[in-house]
C-alpha cells in the first residue's frame, strides 16, 4: 500500500484555498510598496486576453526525507498562450544564467513560434511533464497536422529546484501535468505555494508563483508570471529599501539556499515579431537586478516572452498577413516588462506562506508587517 | 494482459545480432566508397578513449497502427563521454535546423560542461528518457554533489521522429533508458536499426545509427555518432555521385518522408575549450551539404561536440589546470569532423536493413550492389 | 608627387572592360558544369528586383611590396538592397567561421532590419569604407530621420584579406567607397577581379566577386553575391569531381594561401522575417561543404541574408502590415541558397583572370579547358 | 585654412586638467553614496594589473552647427588590456540592446581571444579609429605574425552618439586615435568629459567616461570602465533613491535625449575562460537596471569582458596550459561586476561638468549638493 496518496488540488479548489491574484488576498501593492506603471484589472498575466493558467499542487507527508516516499512539496503550473486553440504564438527566450532547463527552445528560435503550452515544474520532473504535454495536446485536439498524418512538436517545460521537496523521488506524474493543463483558465491566478512554485524559496524567504501586469501607453497589455526560487537575503532590495539587511532573521534552516532559479514568462497582446520578443526577454534581468538578484552560478534564470498578436498567422496560406509594432514604440513594453517582473516576484513572496518540508527544512514567509 | 511484451535486446545480445562497427559486417568503405582521411581502429566513436555506447532496441508487432499498442519500432541509444566516471567534459552544441529537441543545452552553453550521458530516442519519448537519466545517475553513483546535499543536472537528450513507429504510443519506458545506459561499453558499436535509430529513415532509404572516426595529424582521435533520419532522395550524393537520382526506386510507401532529422555527436580527445567545440559542431553542416542534405524545414538537425581532454577539470580546486590546443591547429579536426560525419551517415545507411513498420510502411535498405 | 595615381574604374567602364554576369563572357555553366535549379534572367543577385551592385577597382603598380606605396590590388564592392530608397530590409547574419569582420550586425540582430548598403573591401580598409557609407548616405538623402534631427545607423561592411595587395598600405579611400556606391546599378554584375574581390584567391586559384540566382517554385527569386577568398586546393570539388586533385599545378607562389575568407550576400524577394533570413544564412555552409571548403581557422566566412519583401515596413505607423511566407514553404529557398552560392563561387573563379600582385605573387586563373 | 584646429589634449595634460580617478577630485563615493564591496586602490579599471587607459579629447568651437566645421565635442578613449605586449586576452561580449556598434566581435566569439586594444569613440567615427588601430599596432610592433608574413586582426571599436557634437562632421582623425593609444597608461583614469565620453549625456545629465573597481573574496580584482550616454531622467535611481524624480530640473534643452547608449568594459585578473567572461558581460544589465536604465530602443548597450589571466596562452605551442577558476567560484565576480558598473556610471556623472555644445545645446552636470 502506498504510504503517500497524492493529494491533488484541482484548480477550482485552489481558487478557494489558495491566495488569489485578485480579491480578498493580500498582494505586494496592498502592503504599500510603491510600484511604477498601471496594472491591468487582475494585475495578472491573465489580463492578456487568451492567456490561461492552471496549477496542480502536491503536498504530502512530513518528516525526514525518504527518497521516493517524501515529504512531497512540488507541483506543476501550466499556461496556455491562447487557451485551447491550436494557434501558435510568436515567442523568444533568453537565459540570464543557464543553470536550468527550458525544453523546446530550438524550434522557437528556428521558427519564431511557440506551439505548445508552457509548463513549469521541479528540476527532476521536467521529462514526465514534457511527454505528458504531447499526450495532452493529442488527446485534446491540439494535435494539429495541417497535412494529415504527421504531427510533432516540442513542449516548452521549465523548472526550478524545490529544496523542500523529495525531488529525487520524482513524484510528479503524468496525471499531475494533465491536471494543471486541464485546470488552466482565465481570471485570477493563485500565487505563492501553488503549482510548480509549491516548494520554492526566494531571497531565502518562501517563494513560489507570482504574477502581475501592466497597461502600456500604446494601448497594449503585458503580463508576467514567475516561478521564483532564486536569490540571497543580503542583497534583497524592495523599492530601494535594503529589506534583506533589515530582516536578517527568519532564515531557512539550511545553508545553501542562496542558490536557486527563476523562470519568467512574459506575455503581451502587442503584435511583436520574434526578435522583438527576445528584446522583452532580455529586459527581465533589469528587474532582477533591482531586487538584488545576481544571476548566481547555481541559478537557472530563463525567460520566455510571447505575443498573442496576429492570431492565425501560423496556419495562414499562402502567406500570413501580420500586424507589427515598430521597434521605436517598444520602450513602453520594456518598462512594463521590468515593472511587472519586479511586482510578480514580490507578489510570489507576499502570497507564499511559511512551509516546512523534508527533513523539517523550513522556509519562512516574508513578514508583511516588517516589509 | 498486454498485447505487446517489450522485446528488450541488451547490448551484448545486440553485439551478436546486429551489424557491428567492426568485424564481419559490411560498412560503407567496404563497398568501395572513397573516403578521405585515416580512420581509427574501430572506425567508431569509441575510438576516442573513454567513450562508451549502448543501445536498447524495441521492435514489437506488425500491421495497422493502433495508438498505444503498436507496431513499435524505436529505442534508446546512450553514450557516456567518460564511461562511468562523474567527470564532466567540455562541450558545445549547434543547430543547423532546430525542428527538434536537445535538452540540457542551457547549462552546457553557460558552464561549458556536459555533465550527463548523451541519450537519443524518438521525439515523443524525450521526457521519459530525460528523467530516467537523472535516476540512473543517482542510482549508479554519478550523483556527484561536491558540497554534500544538493545535486542537480540537466540531461542531454536528443531525438528524431520514427515514422515507422507508433510514436504517439510513447512505448519507451524508464527501463529502456536504463537498459541502454547499462549496456554502454567501449569497443564496436552496433549500427543501423538499433537503439534510437531503430525506426529511422535517411534520404528515403532506411536510416539509423552510424559511426566513424578519424585520426588527425596532431595525434588526436575524433569520432562521430549519428542518428540519421533526414534528407530527400533526389539530392542524395555519395562521393560526388548522384546516387539519389540513379536509384529513384525503392522509395518508402509514404509521401512525406523527405522530412526528418539528424542528431550528430562529435567526440575528440583533443584538448579543446567550449568555443572550440562549438567550431566542430558548426562544421557538421559541411558534411551534410556534401551528401545532399538541406537542413529542411521539417528537420531537427542538432549537433553536440565534446572533448575528453582535461579529465578532472570540473572538480579541480581552487583552480583547474587545462591543456588547450591552439585555434590554428584545428583545421585537422575540422577535416576529421566533416569526413567522419559523412562516413557515419553512410555507415548508418549501409548497416540498416529494410524494415516494415506501422501501417505496413516500409523503408528499404540502401542496396549495396547498386551503390 | 605620389608614385601611384589610383586608377579608378567607374562602373560603366567596368561594364565594358570586365567580365559581365551576362552576355558574351564565359560563366561557370558555359563550361558545362551541371547545376541544379533554374537561374533568373541574369543569373545574378540583381535578378532580385531593386538590388543594385557597383564596384570600385584599384589596380596600381607592380613589383616588390613597399608598404604604403603598393603594389595595389584591391577595391570596394557596394550593394544597395533597395536601390536609392531609404527603406530598410529585414536581414540576418551568420558566421561559419568568424576570423573576419562584418560591421553593423548588432543592430541587425536587435531590430531585424538592415538600414544601410552592404559594402565589401579588404581587411584593413573596413573602417574608411564604414565611415564613408555614413557620409554617402547623408549626402544622398538616405539620412532618414523620421523625427527630424537625430539620425544614426551602423553600416554593414565586410572584408576578406587580399594577399596580392599592399594591404597594410590601406590604399582604399573615401572616394573609392563613394565610387562603388555611386556606381551601384541593376543589370549585369561584373565578376572576378573587380571591386572588393580584386586581389582575392579561392581554392588557391584566382578568386574574387561572383554572383548567381535561382527562381523558386514559389514564384520568388533568390540571388547570391560572393567575395571568394577561401579554401585549399586539395579538397576543391566541382559537381562531385575532385578538380583540386586533378589540377595540382598552377599553385600560387606563396605557401599560406589555403587560408582566406568568403563573404556571402543572399538576397530574395520572398517575404521573410528575420529568423527566416537567418535560416538562409545558415544554409550557406552546405554549399561551401560541397565545394570542399572547411571554414578553416584562418577564414572569415560570414554571411548576410536579406529580403526585399515588405517595402515600407520600417517606416509604417502605428503598425506595419507584413506579408510573410510560412516556414514550411522555405525548402525551395534553402535549395536556391545552396545552389546559387555554389554557382556564384564558381562564377567568381571562372571570371577571375590570372593576376600578379605584390612581390610578384601570382594567383592563376582556374583553367577553363581543364575544368 | 581650416577654421578649427583640433585641440589635442594628450593624456598627461588630461591628468592635470581633468577629474582623475583618484586624488583630489570628487567621485561618487565622496558624496556619501553607499556602495557595496571593496574597491581597489585606484577604484579604477587600472587596478587590474596591465590595463592601461588613454584619452584624446577634442573640444573646438561654439555656436550653431555647421556640418564639417563644428562645434566639436568628441574624442577617443583607448584601453590596452595588457599594455604594449601583443598577448591576446580571453574575452566575450554581450549586447543588452544592439542599437550601436562594436566591431571585432566575430573573431572574439569564434576564437575566444581579444587581440587588439579597445577603443571607444562617437558613432560616426568608428571607422577611422578602427583602421587607425591596425596602423598603430603595425607601427608599434604589435603586428605579431607568428608565421612570418601574414598578419590580420579585427580591432574592437565601440561608440556612443554625442548629441553635443557635430557628429556628422566626422572630426575624429587617425591622429586622435594614435594620441589616445599612445597616451594609454596605468594609474589614475581621467573621468567625465574626456576621450570618447566628451560629448555624452546620461540620465539627461552630463555623462561621459567613468571607472571603478572591486576586490573579490577570491583574491582577484575586477575593474569597469564605461562610456555612459544612456537613460532617461524619470527612472534614474541612486542607491534606491529616486534622484531622477527629485531633480526634475536641469534638463538638457533638447527633447530626445533619453535615448543614447552605454559601452561597458569589464576587466579582471581572475583566470576565466570565454564562456565565463560572457557571464560577466551578461551581468552588466543588473547594474543598469538598478540605476533605472531600460536598454531603450534607441540605446546601444554593448559590453565586453576580458581576463588578463593566463598570459602567453595565445602563443603557446603545441598546447597552452591554462589556469581556470571554477564556475561555482564566480558569484563574487558577478557581485563585483554589478557593483563596479553601478559605481563607474555614477563616477562618470559626478566627474562630468556642464557642457554646451552645438546649437547651444547644454547638458548639465549632476549637482553634487542635491545628490
Amino acid at each position: 500500500m502506498p504510504r503517500f496518496v497524492p493529494f491533488l488540488l484541482v484548480a477550482w479548489v485552489m481558487g478557494a484555498l489558495a491566495p488569489l491574484a485578485s480579491g480578498q488576498d493580500v498582494r505586494a501593492r496592498d502592503l504599500g510598496i510603491p510600484f511604477e506603471g498601471v496594472p491591468g484589472p487582475l494585475n495578472a498575466i491573465t489580463d492578456v486576453p487568451g492567456v490561461e493558467v492552471g496549477h496542480a499542487t502536491i503536498i504530502e507527508g512530513d518528516g525526514p526525507l525518504v527518497k521516493g516516499e517524501g515529504p512531497v512539496r512540488t507541483g506543476v503550473t501550466a499556461l496556455l498562450p491562447r487557451g485551447r486553440a491550436f494557434d501558435p504564438v510568436f515567442a523568444a527566450t533568453y537565459a540570464l544564467n543557464g543553470n536550468g532547463e527550458m525544453t523546446g527552445v530550438h524550434w522557437i528560435e528556428e521558427s519564431g513560434y511557440l506551439e505548445t503550452p508552457i509548463t513549469i515544474t521541479n528540476t527532476f520532473s521536467v521529462g514526465v511533464v514534457r511527454d505528458a504535454v504531447i499526450a495532452w495536446m493529442d488527446s485534446t485536439g491540439l494535435n494539429a497536422d495541417p497535412e494529415g498524418g504527421l504531427w510533432y512538436t516540442y513542449p516548452l517545460v521549465a523548472e526550478t529546484y524545490d529544496v523542500l521537496n523529495d525531488i529525487l523521488g520524482q513524484h510528479v506524474t503524468r496525471a499531475h501535468a494533465f491536471e494543471a493543463l486541464d485546470a488552466a483558465a482565465g481570471g485570477p491566478v493563485a500565487e505563492g505555494n501553488v503549482g510548480g512554485g509549491t516548494g520554492m524559496i526566494a531571497h531565502q524567504f518562501k517563494g513560489g508563483i507570482g504574477t502581475a501586469s501592466r497597461l502600456t501607453g500604446s494601448g497594449h497589455t503585458l503580463g508576467v508570471l514567475v516561478q521564483a526560487n532564486y536569490g540571497g537575503r543580503a542583497r534583497f532590495t524592495v523599492a530601494g529599501v535594503p529589506v534583506g539587511r533589515e530582516i536578517p532573521d527568519l532564515m531557512p534552516n539550511y545553508d545553501v539556499l542562496a542558490r536557486g532559479s527563476i523562470i519568467v514568462v512574459v506575455a503581451t497582446d502587442a503584435p511583436l515579431l520574434p526578435p522583438q520578443l527576445q528584446r522583452l526577454a532580455e529586459r527581465v534581468p533589469l528587474a532582477i537586478g533591482r531586487l538584488g538578484g545576481l544571476g548566481s552560478n547555481g541559478s537557472g534564470d530563463i525567460f520566455v516572452a510571447f505575443s498573442t498578436g496576429n492570431p492565425g498567422a501560423w496556419a495562414a496560406r499562402p502567406t500570413a498577413t501580420l500586424d507589427v509594432l515598430p521597434n521605436d514604440e517598444m520602450d513602453g513594453l520594456f518598462e512594463a516588462t521590468v515593472e511587472a517582473t519586479e511586482e510578480a516576484i514580490l507578489n510570489a513572496m507576499v502570497a507564499a506562506e511559511t512551509m516546512t518540508g523534508r527533513d523539517s527544512l523550513t522556509a519562512h514567509a516574508l513578514p508583511h508587517d516588517r516589509l
